[in-house]
């Protein structure tokens, strides 16, 4: 399921801060229904500025009386919850959450639902709900606000599409030196140890197995074999003049 | 690594209010040391505001002039970045990061950093950390919100740590060089660069920045700095005889 395609549903909400940096959240992460049940403020100047450009968001929210009106036309719907209920419900993670929309049959219409500010959503909201979500934090500090929720959610759910549907092209990287090139680096580098006088032929010691260690270990590349090689042959002139 | 060990660090920002909700975040996922790099505003009523109860975080934050001083006593730096640069860094996304994080041995000293809102990092504060980190975003609207961003990363983190099970210890591991060590090496190599006559000073190229990243990456331990300095001394001194 495509993120746009999946609405996020604001329940009273009271800050018209949190509305605007929501819509800024969805965005970020390609999503961009965004619909307001029974909302306790205005969209102001205050949304938009938080909004910081995601304003077609703010535009274009749908408005509802009560969240089963919000998720009438939706069939796979998340409820957020900061506490575990009494009640247990069907509970998952971000990740299983994401996974969970993930195998929905394409047509689905799935929409995540996050409660107001200081109460969340109640249980008659929760049992509206399929899936109830628990984004883990401090047992001691469970206090999320609800546009960082939001971000939390979008980033894990479009962080897992991005995972699995690679669209981009990996970044052309720079090519790796071959073994040959890495020993003749390494040839040289002991040549030079030993003409410094860092290395001594008869009594070597670890020096040269903990420099190989490092370099093996970095990967180097084709460029930095040369460049490293440049250094040494510096070195080398700087000797004979 | 625990949460609590990980330093957050905020370059320049100009905004209190998402120096308060950096605040919140962090204290949502177990977070708790918070260092300021040349902020552009006070830490006023509405950080307290933003921050919602996690008002020690505020009162316990550090003040630095440059991300230098800040990361000097930190062995793994993480750089957060919206953007691909030129002269590629070793990138990863938050899970990659949380990995990392999750396989450094107990006793070392992390710090992710956070560019100023309207700009992020400059390429020299980038070249002081040893990895860089990427949140996935959507291609045409990447802008996030700082305290969003280290909301996305703090959650990740303790979610990784939440999600596994501690029960085998790592290997010991040789201590790792701190910043401070690491960029005297880095100081000392330009010198001994510019003597042999490899560098011009004139026109450095790009050369110490791939060499920088060649060995930030290798996270090197103090032995090793230890022995790549000795290499350096070792020409000093038969370049003076």
């Amino acid at each position: 399921m495509l993120t746009q395609e999946i609405k996020i549903v604001m329940v009273g909400t009271t800050h018209p801060g949190n509305i605007g940096a929501a819509a800024r959240a969805m965005h970020t992460m390609c999503f961009s229904r965004l619909a307001l049940v029974d909302p306790q403020c205005d969209i102001d100047a205050v949304a938009y500025a938080r909004a910081s450009g995601a304003d077609h968001i703010l535009d274009d929210c749908q408005f509802h009386d009560g969240l089963a009106d919000a998720i009438a036309d939706c069939n796979c719907v998340v409820a957020t919850s900061a506490r575990r209920r009494s009640l247990s419900w069907p509970e998952s993670d971000p990740r299983g959450i994401a996974e969970w929309l993930q195998q929905q049959a394409a047509g689905s219409r799935a929409a995540i639902v996050f409660g107001p500010e200081h109460s969340g959503l109640s249980n008659d909201e929760l049992q509206l709900c399929n899936r109830m979500v628990v984004i883990p934090t401090n047992p001691e500090f469970g206090s999320l606000n609800v546009a960082a929720a939001i971000q939390i959610l979008c980033y894990q759910i479009f962080a897992h599409q991005h995972a699995s549907n690679p669209v981009e092209e990996a970044e052309p990287q720079e090519p790796r030196a071959n073994s040959a090139e890495v020993e003749s680096f390494f040839s040289h580098l002991q040549q030079n140890l030993e003409r410094s006088g860092f290395l001594d032929p008869q009594k070597p010691g670890q020096i040269m197995q903990r420099l190989r260690r490092l370099y093996l270990r970095s990967d180097l590349t084709r460029n930095e074999i040369n460049i490293l090689r440049g250094t040494l042959s510096a070195f080398d002139r700087r000797l004979e003049r």
